[in-house]
């Protein structure tokens, strides 16, 4: 174990009236960075001290003089109406209903005959202009004539007069009287020029820091609140609130083909990541990941050429960076920051690459929700600590941070402890791992719609916020976060383009609803993919399909690939036919560790398994998990998998049973699943790690198979030399 | 209330062994025709008694001899083997896998490259007669050359070599040593000039016969048994078995295109009733419906012609026959008897036009599985009876009738008792609803891709038995079947040939699992449909939907009428947007006479209402309950509804609010909901009939809303004159 003290890697936020409490915290934390925040001021008495300075910078808000001198300029959105009924032949639309009026504006200023389109969803068709108008007075689009009971929805581009993560904080803070920001866009062509300056103006007024922390670049993620400033829609990846006519005039030329708003709207659903892509909302990504990482890089440029770093801030406007593509690498950028809820954000960062650097941010905030009297920041530290080191240990980040008002922190002289330990915690690990690859037992992908370019954030809506919906899903994600794999996120366009892509594989995990882009719906009747993946499975690979993977029906099935995994939903459609394999196999190796009943979350209903088919679970006759022969491949099914240390237990089971591989089991491993084991085999050190908040007991394997018994205190962590 | 003791109406079965029993029987019973029955023989002694003596008649079996004559002439079905994988460029499949051996035989006789089909499942293509092959001696069908990791099915004809009802009977009463009785197809020409005189001969020959009852016509359902003798597939409404080279001939011709044995094996769905019908299927339905009629018209003239009834046995070989159809009509019936399971059944054989009168056969079946020492006849008959009484008030059967042994009866004399006073009730009943219509409080219809021809019998898989997958649906069929409506059933064809038809109906019904039958699927695709159904409703029509009415995913919804609905489902696709309304209304109207939290079955996940949508129930963040307003009409959501009084009673309520006559409700009507109320205008006579088997109390209110208060012993009915 190492012996001497290590610093750096740790940054803090500061304030005007913490300068003496900063330069104390760099000391015990060991801080190399100090960073402003929102609502703090960066203190002049701290402009020379010894440490990185960094500061945000909001390319696209905060000087409305501009934003108003160039209202043509200001960022625009997608936005759709709701179903309205046509009563008559003619039928009046108000384009602002369900909208906070003071955030968007309608653009009627472009060509709203080229821009908006009225469709009839009863059928399907595009409303021709001709029977449609806008009056500006009412705000209402009026189609005349209409079908009458046909349904109708009205596609417009609106101006965002205030910007969302602006209002979120005004509404969340109650803040009054402050003055919206609005968003200019900084991809067309006056703001453009005058961005770059003001960049470069920053730069210069602002000698003492070190880093630009960009929040974001250019484009915010969709996000639009109701008349009752609710949240209304959000999504973390929404593309619809980076379009301009500017933009997609460019867009139209590129690709060669006319633009259709419908191309953004995607019927109401926005192209959201549940939607399997379309060809042109692929190319339309594509255009804007060339796009922004081209706009984006001038701005490096800049940062550069003043003596400065560039870091990017994984949020707000972040759309179009899509830091897993190509593209992204082309920026330039020196650094990559992001919020840290879990394993699988702590990868949507660490996993990055193309930067020099990555940095987390930790929880809690040093914000009065949590550091107030009677609160308990030590315990949502050691949560979020905890949740994510799993992660870190599989693939580290090379800083970790804190924001918010250090002031407040100050006052829990126990939380200032425990992040101290933390602290070196993380610099003894990251000097043990850095360099590495941790041992690897298999290599799994995940195949879906997306593959890289949403590695580790599929099943995300609004980062790693819950739905009831897809945490049966998410927490497979979570579970590979820190399992002992090389994880690879691949998609069916992949595999149409290179099938032996899946030579390096072991294991194709599906997961998710039928008819979603998680498990491809109709990229199964591709006679491509289906052979592809048969063959992959009869040569001796692994799948484990969760929820209903591959499902879509299809001729004759719902599950397409019902020949490798054994199990088909009952949809009525094959009510007809005698189920008889009902048995549970309890004593199976994959359920070998549990401790209780299987919690599958939600789970799924009305699956049902074929005759040759192994169940493991099922319950009042729906199957829940079952596992299946193909070839010299195997298949598991899971009807969903929320994370817990059990869960990701029995999914790292599966994994092995479904290579044949069973016998390897234990190698770096621990028999209590509580406990997880990584080797850094090139830098000769393994650790064992307690992932829980109670003193544990196990037996830990090492990559010989030989073993030892261990005790370990909550939380802890041991090296070990190999 | 009748005084004089009313007779008839009631048959019974005898046995060579219960002469006297019959006799007595037939005066405390007020028989007045005998039957006999599978493994009975009609005794000499009761062959002048002064009753109808009905005599079974198997037309399509029961002389072997005919049929190994006339091998070309056996009865054939449509067979698809499951899927294989092909593992090479070569794939060979066994046809008779999973299928009882000696049931079927595979026709290879007519031209297997015409009648057969080889499918690639992964594809969706035929493959070419050219790439497969039979093999006589092996039993298989070879495809070569095959696409590697394609999937394959076989598509062939097969002899019915064991009748599957004679079959069954023999499996489940482990008769051996019996000789298989094939079934032979009267619609070909050899067997269909024998059949004729066959019966004619057998007419003569039982001079003591008053009613030859069909059991049935031409074609079994679909019915086929595994290499373990146990039931492989079965289907009550199945068509598979009504098909040979000659009468496929027939069909190509009638209708002008060429026929695929496709359009009968569905991708192995078999077109069973959750299944949108294809214009294929349904051509062929009204072509077998044709031919059918005609052929059991020939027959049932021979019948009249040697001085006898005809009655048709609903089941069995009863395909092509479709009751509720207008060519059924045609065949000149005198009869129909069917068996009686629970109010849907028994109005399965109520509400068929054409024939002079109709018969139910009650439960229990004289047969030892009831009749041994301990059993309960009573018990199951009380329980039927009463079940079926409710439908009975609805739309009297003529007759009521038992089956079996009749000396395993005569050894229970509660029983006795119990089947008299049940003879009197059902002679009284019949006495004073005769002739009349019932009070209907509403117009409903059901509205599903089948329409009349499923009447009461849609959500049937095989007769009236349980699955888990629909009891949560057919619930709604049963609470109508006993309900104070003029239901109706009607189909997207019967729309679409004229919408005119839904200005006589109140309620619309539309229920079930999305993309079936039931619901409509890509039915509502269609705008006539959609224009059709809106304005009824908006124009003051109810909507009922239950389950996942209209839907299908298209255009940017999945309820299709979400309009009307105010519910839609997440399928991860509208996950983005925020979900404001959850606010459940428990004291509404619908809800009032609930006793407990409402019982939805399988009920439904996901479901969520829109802003301007009453939840009446939610749990966990899923809507199972919510009602909407849609112009002047109203729809009402309800995840699912199993058959219980208190459910009928919440659908009852359901129909009065959709269609704003809740001011109304206590017309005709019992407080307590374990009680009904029905009146026969016309004959100025109304009932109270308690539907449980305790003493209940209720307020009664009669049609004038003028009410008494009312004590009823246990499965009581009480009859008033108006």
């Amino acid at each position: 174990m190492g012996d001497q003290k290590l610093t750096g890697r740790v940054t803090i936020p500061t304030d005007i009236d913490v300068v003496p409490e900063t330069l104390e915290l760099m000391k015990r934390w060991g801080a190399d960075a100090i960073r402003d925040c929102d609502g703090t001021d960066y203190p002049e008495g701290l402009k020379d001290v010894a440490a990185k300075v960094y500061s945000t910078y909001y390319t696209t808000r905060k000087d409305n003089e501009w934003a108003k001198a160039n209202p043509d300029e200001i960022q625009q959105c997608y936005i759709m109406t709701k179903f309205y009924t046509a009563e008559s032949d003619k039928l009046s639309i108000h384009l602002m209903t369900g909208i906070y009026p003071e955030m968007l504006k309608v653009n009627s200023h472009d060509d709203i005959r080229r821009w908006w389109e009225v469709i009839d969803r009863t059928t399907g068709e595009v409303v021709s202009c001709d029977n449609w108008s806008y009056s500006e007075e009412t705000g209402d689009v009026t189609i005349d004539p209409a079908t009458p009971f046909h349904d109708y929805t009205v596609s417009f581009l609106a101006y965002i007069m205030w910007d969302p993560v602006h209002m979120y904080n005004a509404v969340v803070n109650d803040w009054k009287d402050v003055e919206h920001q609005i968003t200019f866009d900084v991809r067309q062509p006056k703001t453009h020029k005058f961005s770059m300056e003001r960049l470069r103006k920053f730069c210069k007024a602002n000698p003492h820091v070190n880093v630009i922390r960009y929040t974001t670049f250019f484009h915010q993620f969709t996000l639009v609140f109701d008349e009752l400033a609710r949240e209304k829609y959000v999504d973390w990846y929404g593309y619809s609130a980076s379009v301009s006519p500017y933009i997609l005039d460019q867009f139209e030329k590129e690709v060669g083909y006319k633009f259709r708003p419908e191309y953004i709207i995607d019927q109401g659903y926005f192209n959201n990541q549940y939607r399997i892509p379309s060809k042109e909302f692929k190319d339309f990504q594509a255009f804007q990941r060339r796009e922004v990482a081209k706009l984006a890089k001038e701005m490096v440029d800049i940062t550069h050429e003043e003596g400065k770093e560039a870091m990017m801030f994984l949020g707000d406007h972040w759309i179009g960076t899509e830091p897993f593509m190509d593209e992204f690498k082309t920026i330039g950028l020196d650094a990559l920051v992001g919020s840290v809820g879990n394993g699988s954000t702590l990868r949507l960062i660490s996993d990055v690459e193309g930067v020099k650097y990555r940095e987390g941010r930790f929880l809690p905030y040093f914000f009065p929700d949590t550091f107030h009297e009677g609160g308990d920041p030590v315990k949502e530290a050691k949560e979020n600590w905890v949740t994510a080191r799993r992660a870190i240990l599989r693939k580290p980040i090379d800083r970790i941070g804190y924001g918010g008002y250090l002031k407040l922190a100050c006052e829990f002289p126990e939380f200032i402890d425990y992040i101290e330990s933390v602290c070196d915690e993380f610099r003894l690990l990251y000097e043990n791992a850095k360099g590495t690859t941790p041992y690897c037992v298999k290599t799994v992908a995940v195949l879906n719609s997306w593959g890289k370019m949403r590695s580790w954030g599929c099943h995300m809506v609004h980062h790693a916020l819950y739905q009831k919906q897809n945490y049966s899903y998410a927490g497979v994600i979570e579970a590979l976060s820190g399992a002992p794999y090389d994880v690879k996120f691949i998609s069916f366009d992949d595999i149409r383009a290179n099938a032996d892509i899946l030579n390096d594989i072991d294991v194709i995990i599906n997961v998710g609803d039928g008819d979603t882009a998680h498990t491809g719906g109709y990229e199964w009747e591709d006679p491509q993919i289906v052979e592809a993946i048969q063959k992959f499975v009869y040569n001796g690979g692994g799948f484990i399909g969760v929820g209903e993977p591959t499902g879509h029906q299809h001729q004759g099935r719902y599950i397409q690939l019902g020949n490798v995994i054994g199990v088909e939903k009952e949809t009525g459609f094959t009510l007809n036919y005698d189920k008889y394999n009902w048995e549970n196999h309890p004593d199976h190796f994959i359920l070998e560790d549990c401790t209780k009943d299987v919690d599958f979350g939600e789970g799924k209903k009305s699956m049902f398994a074929r005759e040759d088919t192994e169940i493991l679970v099922q319950r009042d006759k729906e199957v829940q998990m079952a596992v299946h022969e193909f070839g010299k491949g195997r298949s598991v099914y899971i009807s969903g998998l929320p994370y817990s240390f059990e869960n990701a237990r029995i999914l790292h089971r599966s994994v092995m049973y479904s290579c044949h591989d069973e016998a390897n089991l234990r190698k770096w491993y621990s028999e209590n699943f509580n406990v997880d084991v990584h080797a850094y085999v090139a830098n000769g050190k393994y650790c064992v790690v307690n992932n829980t908040y109670e003193p544990q007991d196990t037996v830990v394997y090492r990559g010989d198979g030989s073993s030892f018994e261990l005790h370990l205190d909550a939380n802890e962590i041991k090296w070990y030399e190999i």
